[in-house]
């Protein structure tokens, strides 16, 4: 006897023909009928649910197995039918059929169409759905396809450190991390917090970016990615936002902005063609029943090359726009998502690299232009999202980036350790962060960052 | 013109002979004679240099390049020869070398041996050395390897939550994470923290294992695995210990202890297999310099079936064994590294997994022997380390596992969603978690965990 997960059965349905195989389970939907009844059978492995037909006539356990409730678990064992007329071209003909683990009535998944925010409540069996079925496959696919791009372009993975005692990036707010008894904070002489006493000795956080480790590992392998949880304790409950998320992270070193682009625009056709080809039932289900725009848009993606303007550029188009934004085009103002989509969906009518920024709404370690107003920053904007990709070649001159970081009021000798990247054997190198979420919403059509995560954390909420 | 990496060039060396390419890299080492010189060039791409021949008669910039120290950039333009009677079968002759990035003479990172202490305090430039270069591509490739290895079976990978609200699993010392401000925590009016303002809304903790939630997904997908961070707070200033580490934790619906043994055995062949085919030359470099038994052990683990042994035998062999151990050996009590490392070095010369531990020892949701006072668990010892993985089939029985919780006074309306998964549909399930970091020394034979990550976290360190 075969045992055989779903996946195999419906991959490879020929081998299995007229065969005995033993499958296991959980029931969606259980039909019976006086003398037959169906049950449709997911086991989490594929998408799609088999049919199982039960007889009377073959099973002693006839009566109670047409009793089975949707969310049992049961063990099957019975011969694969070829159905040329059914929309399945098999199904499997019970010889013996048993419960494995009963469902109680009030199983909160039941077969009906149940609203997303229930669901949310329900983290821990909504993967019993249709809909989260699809979607974290997808999430997993998503990171597989990650791996396996840089894998193949010979990027070695790092794991940059979540723990840490830098917060020079000073992107957002961000989580502290103690064993300090919040009843008992000890306090030194001159009345501040005593981190010395702490675990690490110092005062440490949840790590925003892992950018500048993977720099330095850039500087010694030459092409790295990161690939790994960020935190940000912002106090904003929007559909956009996480407490935690993943972030991907590629640097290479002797590679300027548009060695960067090009592996931005490479990555992103790369991720949506592993999983269109990878994830057929799961992108038609999305594009029936989430957005029916998205697979046009992705194959869009993956057929167009994508633009590339600056920021000045973009400002004037915006300017000449006259479209009615809530927020106002200056140059010397970070665009909003309402300009980003602007730009993408109306005037490029695909992706877009923005590059060119003002050197005052960026971070300290971009790369600065020769006009000494502008610093080598790229942001990818994509129809429908805004940006989903944020990067820069990173300032390699040790004496310009310094004279930033004074500017800016960064403790230089905290961060020697960064500037010795520069002063022993620097290049010139670049980068990007994708955030992970962030791409499973454009791919899968979701329109919730709660909804592409297993168990979701934001502000006032922590479950499971 | 080519520009390539030195991995191109030394795995396809025919398709760039007598051709002329353009390379990038750190020099390793520079050698100059009157009339040429030789460099030594590392990318980072392979572990290997590659050799660039320098002439003065070619080079208008030859005196300048002579001067060039160890640590420094550079750009090389030069045709690819054949060195028949050399070393490395090709060398490159340069017809351009331009300095990319200088290297003062204080650089930290001689042509010489330094002790791995010290290489532990210069964690941003340590990757440079022969021996880190190598631990942190086997660790690159070790990651991958795991991830080949689910997804090829077709497990879904799942990112379960870093912090979290759940602290039952009790598995040592938890991170509090928290926005208070530590110098005014809230206090209710009974004088406790009130957590209620805290950015969850309750007490927060950074995840020791991301089991519990791995679980919900197996039982709507079937097989599963985590692949990220865990955390311990522990005051252990240990060789074995980190604060921050990662761990793999595979989970199977439909599975018992026997299928989780068979797991992780392919598991484990299979990364050591694929490191050995993909990382030749760094395994070489460790077992000639960092352990000279490292490749037969991992031949033997490859090709011995894994012994299995009930702890109840275990002990009794140990007992039998006249060795004099530190601990004592007694029914009840856990073993201990000597006596584990016994177990697979001296009495089975092979990898063994010890199952059936008594229940006192283990956690709460191990499942139950019928001999009531044993939990079908299981450790993988390995001869050199002892355990490497440690797993159970886990508890489907709703009644016996609230008996157990309750037992030991785990809160139930906590851990309700936890239940639920045994309430409905709940079946037989089994998984077991992979310290990651103890795999990569383990592969690699170094000896402190410090040493195989990139910038580790431990009690009293948490520098970059």
């Amino acid at each position: 006897m075969n045992k055989i997960v779903v996946r195999q059965l419906i991959n490879n349905f020929n081998k299995y023909k007229n065969k005995e195989v033993q499958i296991s389970g959980w029931i969606r939907n259980n039909r019976d009928q006086k003398e037959f009844g169906f049950i449709a059978l997911n086991d989490g492995t594929h998408f799609n649910t088999i049919q199982i037909v039960y007889e009377k006539k073959k099973l002693y356990n006839f009566e109670e197995i047409a009793k089975f409730r949707a969310g049992s678990a049961i063990t099957v064992n019975g011969i694969v039918i070829e159905t040329p007329s059914a929309k399945q071209p098999f199904e499997i003909k019970a010889n013996k059929l048993i419960l494995e683990g009963d469902c109680p009535e009030d199983y909160p998944i039941q077969p009906k169409r149940h609203s997303r925010e229930f669901l949310r409540e329900m983290a821990h069996l909504r993967s019993r759905t249709n809909l989260f079925t699809a979607v974290f496959r997808v999430r997993s696919l998503v990171a597989y396809a990650i791996h396996k791009f840089f894998e193949e372009r010979g990027f070695m993975y790092v794991h940059t450190p979540i723990i840490t005692a830098n917060d020079a990036e000073g992107a957002g707010e961000m989580f502290r991390v103690t064993t300090l008894d919040l009843k008992n904070i000890p306090i030194t002489k001159e009345g501040a917090v005593d981190y010395s006493q702490d675990f690490f000795g110092k005062s440490t956080n949840l790590t925003v970016s892992g950018q500048l480790e993977a720099e330095s590992f850039a500087l010694a392998f030459r092409n790295v990615y990161t690939f790994g949880p960020t935190f940000r304790a912002e106090n904003s409950n929007t559909a956009r936002h996480a407490a935690e998320f993943w972030m991907i992270e590629p640097e290479m070193a002797f590679a300027d902005l548009k060695d960067n682009m090009m592996l931005a625009e490479e990555m992103m056709k790369y991720i949506i063609k592993y999983v269109l080809e990878n994830a057929a039932e799961e992108m038609e289900f999305f594009n029936k029943f989430v957005d029916r725009e998205l697979k046009n848009r992705l194959e869009n993606i993956m057929n167009s090359k994508f633009a590339q303007i600056t920021y000045t550029e973009a400002i004037k188009l915006l300017k000449e726009s006259k479209e009615p934004f809530e927020y106002p085009v200056e140059w010397g103002n970070d665009l909003q998502t309402e300009h980003e989509r602007y730009l993408s969906e109306k005037v490029f009518k695909k992706p877009v690299f923005v590059i060119d920024y003002p050197k005052e709404i960026k971070a300290f370690y971009m790369r600065l232009n020769e006009d000494n107003k502008t610093v080598a920053a790229m942001d990818l904007l994509v129809p429908g999202v805004g940006e989903i990709i944020g990067g820069s070649q990173r300032e390699e001159r040790l004496n310009i980036l310094e004279k930033r970081m004074e500017e800016i009021g960064i403790n230089k000798k905290e961060m020697s350790w960064y500037l010795d990247l520069r002063k022993y054997g620097g290049v010139k190198h670049s980068g990007y962060g994708l955030g992970f979420e962030r791409a499973v919403m454009y791919i899968t059509g979701m329109n919730n960052i709660r909804d592409v995560i297993p168990f979701p954390r934001t502000v006032h909420s922590c479950e499971f």
